[in-house]
């Protein structure tokens, strides 16, 4: 059994991870801490765990988390980078699904997480956490980053086009959709029911800070530096990211077999057959990135639809596969559950 | 293994069926018909059973559900009263999903449903399959009516104060609400998104099909003849019933105790703390039922909030519940996923 | 022109008053004020105004108020007491949208609002802003209590009835439904959109603060103490009430005859032909209250359907009614805009 | 008065229609045809229009359409080319909500919509109602060809980049979203609520009939013939498009200057300051166009956003814009309301 605790988990990543520990044969959940919230039951912040999660949200100094196998930290970004040297010193192995260690150039964090990091030795040492591309150094790390949602959608949608050399990379260009779960569990106007329901609205057009994350993978995929215009939007439903990505071919292939072929290995991707649209609903809950490859009327851009659940695949599923990768169990266990639908 | 087959499997319950189905552990889904749809594989109407379901469509007659173990109907009212005699002749146990059999009265039932029934005789055979009521019955039964979303949710509120003789039963109000859903997966105009979004209403007010099965069900319970005012609402989600009970109590009494010893030893009936709120999320896609109740400012009316998701607990969550049942398994096998929250 | 001021303007209420004075023929908007906010263009915080209204959101200082002849207030509870006083003496009129002056029982409010009363002798002189059965109090009133959303909803669907004295007053239920922006437009964790969405819930089911003044505008009506059990609930849509009204009949009427008669001249309280189910949206965006009444399998039990828009019927619309008629202008004007359907 | 018929009043386009026709006060709506309701009251099937449109659907046969001044045709697509021709005979000018008249080259439209022309040569003279571009020409048109809602979103956000030259017209892309209304009051189950909801999905990315629209319009202001890749999106909202359009710049230019100057003269479109990210709701129920500009990181890729209401702007407020220039009214008369927020 691997002994589990977890910092910060009172937002939705926080309650998603619980949901799917709460079912992994393998892991024994010792503690869940949160300051704010000391002393009260996780099935009473979140009643869909009565009966599954017992624990209460403990201090983090009484957590003993040093006692641990794996620490996931859920929490807002900053934080981790300053708890995590004291657990690697004892032993205990790390994933971090904020964007703590997601950016190799440490200048470049600093300048679009707005601190100065607490531990740029700590960064060079983190793998990234995509095992699609990074399976066999997720095995071994200590320190894993667990990938943005965004990144996550774009970066599997791109990566056949890139590695095959089929595209233009000055000019990719990803404009995606997301969920609202996506912007946390926080108090804020802008995310209220009756703001952003019935509603739709582009945001951070000029400049989001998955930017520099999607930018770092896809130019290690295609060892060139990229030139990626990247427009979010947020759109009314709770969970799903919709990636729709536009590149310039620069010369024919058979793109179809170039997906599946690249995928061929993967369990959580699913290439659809030629001429799908899927849909977010068809990975809801579940830890799939289903996608779409299509080339409008043969012209010379193509456009890869490229879904995901942004709580699962797009953060807490994608966590539970890294650990099964870090701890030799089989990649699937626990994730295994049918999306729902409707 | 169980063999099973499902007849009509396109609809919301046919769907959800398989999403519980596709990861029992002791059931081998042989069959799955539409005659629309003959041929098509099922992933492909539904693509978040992509990798779980391999079975395509199959029309009726080649579907060979003689030789399943168990045949569940998923179709629309009067059509498993067509079908059933001959599966149970053959040996094969059958759960219901539609109302062919849920009526013991078949006067009333033709009445409601506004056809002739093809089989009263296996009517009085039939087992009415709440777990919670019936299930020493359940056990044994060769065919069993699986209950209505609303009279799941409305008689599992109900059921302690009328086993106790607590409240006047001549006066009981049912104020529901349901996830459009519940409505099923038709191409009618009253529920498109655009109608049945951001919007809500009250609709069969002057009489709605599970008025029967609700008062015939408090009345077994009740062992008297019930007057019950049932108005259900279409509210806009997909999933959930809410059901708000009000009834007028004879004398004073511990009501949180009486409910929590009442399901004390049910698995899928979770009564919450004093004071509680239960939220329809809170059981999605999850096969209980949460239940709190209030005695508000201490007068003579006692309040039962009563939540399921209607597609589990309300349909097919309950059928496979009863399905384990009927099988010696233990009842909560396949059934223990958490809600998806949020 | 009636020179008008509306203090707190960043509400949901404030942000509707603006879209209905907007358009009004005989308003001039003079100031709206925010402490927050001051300096900021109202139309950059509500895009929607832009063009329609050109202030900016002024300190309640320099809003010169005194020089109104009117002033909303659609502030939160307890502002509109501390300054009505000043404005008053100033020769100003006031239409307050919270509830201040709703509870002529200052004990009674000062036990469900938790704060002592700084005005008592002006909650005497305050009329209920009910046009319907207080029109000739509010065309004389300096100081109008704006009713709440949900007391309107309810004492609209049940005053034929106890006018009449049709109904038993001791056994009165209130189920209602209300959308998300009846809680306001603030930053509270319960109402994102994550958390509202595809969900359903009662709450306040111990005790809300529409209970009382409720009980107050029908016990007035009946002449007599009435029992109501009132339970509020929270539906995914962004506007609208749904009231469920159930009463005990003591003798049978043609029940849809009274409510016609009762409300025939009233231009914003539409009967809806017999075995109607009045849906929100017929009145999403305009200030008419539809009703339809039922006497379900003809038994003892009526239920009354009442729905309006919280945010014009149910606040800022009935206070621009209650202005037109304190000013003598056709009751109508500014409030003929056509429901947004779909 | 002008005396106006509508032709196939039953859907949204037709409903929304009467919400603004009903108050426009140079208006007198003579008759509504549908073949499937005759006789039945307008606002018996939409409530939300009782008190304001007394009317009853007619048939085709008894509506005297050719008495009118002025005919809506709010049908599928081919209705409308069966009949216009002998209501111009009668000296009636038409308005055609549908597409029949869109596309100048009929071998391009029939290739589309999969029917041959009824009448080319009035393709021929009808005018494309895009006030912005011809306003000359629809004001002495016979016959309008009222644009489609996607096409008016895309072309009003690229024209101002095409008639200045700034961008390659051989790279274009449109990412749009749209809600549900867009599909129409069809009873189709990919748009039940049960489908739509909390769902995103792509459709149509090999080929969508706005397509050619779309590229007609732009080639006719590019003066050359552009490339496009047009991408239509599925969002769970009611109303509202929200175009993400992209361009390669050609050379630097002060976009925002170059955008506010185009349209500084035009009513309905409004340019939003810099930096700004239009959402749909602001746009909810009125006739504008929101368009924001932005060139991210400042590198060769313009984006710009544009909202607007499918419904208004994109269908029936434009069709009342154009029949406003029509007939030598004010272009703002009956098109001010506020958009609905929240």
């Amino acid at each position: 059994m691997i002994r589990v605790g977890i910092v910060g988990g009172t937002g939705y990543t926080g309650v998603e991870l619980l949901r799917l520990l709460a079912l992994h044969p393998q892991v024994e959940l010792r503690a869940i801490t949160s300051r704010a919230d000391t002393g009260m039951a996780v099935s009473q912040m979140f009643p869909s765990l009565r009966g599954h999660v017992n624990l209460c949200f403990c201090h983090p100094e009484e957590a003993h988390l040093d006692q641990c196998d794996l620490v996931f930290f859920a929490t807002p970004n900053g934080i981790a980078m300053q708890q995590v040297r004291a657990l690697l010193d004892a032993g205990v192995r790390v994933i971090d699904l904020a964007a703590d260690f997601r950016i190799r150039d440490v200048a470049v964090w600093e300048k679009w997480y707005g601190m100065s990091h607490a531990c740029p030795d700590l960064v060079a040492e983190a793998v990234y956490g995509l095992p699609e591309v990074n399976r066999e150094q997720i095995r071994q790390a200590r320190l894993v980053a667990n990938p943005g949602c965004y990144p996550t959608a774009v970066q599997l949608g791109f990566i056949p086009l890139l590695e095959a050399g089929l595209v233009d990379v000055s000019s990719l260009i990803a404009d995606t959709k997301s969920g609202v779960s996506g912007a946390g569990r926080k108090a804020e106007v802008g995310i209220l029911f009756s703001e952003a329901s019935d509603n739709f609205k582009a945001y951070g057009v000029a400049g989001h800070r998955h930017l520099p994350e999607i930018r770092q993978g896809l130019a290690r995929v295609a060892q060139h530096e990229v030139g990626l215009t990247f427009v979010p939007h947020l759109t009314p439903m709770i969970r799903g990211i919709h990636a729709t990505l536009y590149g310039r071919l620069k010369h024919d292939a058979d793109l179809q077999a170039l997906f599946e072929q690249r995928y061929s290995g993967e369990a959580f991707v699913d290439v659809m057959p030629a001429g799908s649209h899927p849909e977010t609903r068809s990975v809801r809950g579940a830890n799939h990135c289903r996608i779409a490859v299509h080339q409008p009327q043969q012209g010379n851009t193509v456009v890869v639809l490229s879904v995901i659940d942004n709580l699962v695949k797009g953060a807490a599923g994608q966590a539970v596969q890294n650990m099964n990768i870090m701890f030799g169990l089989p990649e699937t266990m626990a994730l295994t559950n049918v999306p729902l639908l409707p």
